[in-house]
């Protein structure tokens, strides 16, 4: 699918058929992802294949209970590795280039997915001490997006967007 | 230019030529940029074109003097705001959703710029203060990146990739 295509006709999608996606494809979606730029080429990124279903209903569980997370054939969780940008970039690299990384990897990864003739969803809003937990994450390293991936049940209709009048400025505000 | 050949072979392009990128095809790279997702489809984006050397020369400047983002043509400079993503989502807003959401329309960007055959460079490394006096930032906005686009003058080769077997887990890490 041509870049311009794929960016604008990529839905975020909440209902699934029960067809499986097989874990090569899922690998070739992580693949996309890990070809993001990162600061200083640190790529500190993690990403949990979930197809257990106790796992999956944590997940939805700790994420405010959107149900259609565990029903998703498989959801990969997208984290970040503070420390790895820490150490690189001090307080900057851990609370800044760190989630921008990883939230450039997993645009990749929805873009992939797309244009894969796949669905999936961004979710965001998640307690993180839960899921760390669910998926024994270890310290330093936090969970920041939980994409629940498969063919989509659904075709939603593109949300609005700002106008170009209102986001663009030239030379200054 | 197909999705996974754009991911795979983008660069992030530090030389350019004396050749100039239309305000039109600058505008169609912020178009991309705001067809990404966002929280609640918030959209906490604000987008500076910059063309003004004085202004460029500021930038380069608070970028730690990377002298390289002067040269080029044309610098777009993405803003979050943060008083935007609190209003919907508090802490969590203002602090990773506001962060996320601008990375994913920054990559967005840098895609849809590499299609076209331009070149481009995500700068973190910069003082927000005076990216925000130069930029007349206003208050509750933050810059997130600065970005040097023009046409290539160089083609840099693939920085290596962490492998998938040291980024992947199955279920929990």
């Amino acid at each position: 699918m041509e870049v311009f295509e794929a960016i604008k006709t990529r839905r975020s999608v909440r209902a699934f058929t029960k067809q499986d996606v097989p874990n090569e494809v899922v690998l070739k979606l992580i693949d996309a992802a890990r070809w993001a730029p990162s600061a200083g080429n640190i790529q500190p990124w993690e990403f949990v294949i979930v197809r257990n279903p106790d796992v999956k209903r944590k997940l939805a569980a700790a994420a405010l209970h959107q149900t259609f997370i565990e029903e998703a054939p498989v959801v990969v969780v997208v984290c970040a590795d503070q420390f790895r940008s820490e150490r690189g970039y001090g307080s900057r690299g851990a609370g800044l280039y760190c989630l921008q990384d990883t939230a450039a990897a997993t645009q990749n990864l929805l873009l992939a997915a797309h244009a894969l003739g796949l669905g999936a969803c961004w979710v965001g809003a998640f307690y993180e001490r839960e899921v760390s937990e669910a998926l024994k994450v270890p310290k330093g390293v936090r969970p920041v997006a939980i994409l629940p991936i498969g063919h989509p049940a659904e075709s939603p209709s593109p949300r609005p967007r700002r106008p170009l009048s209102e986001i663009v400025h030239y030379d200054r505000f």
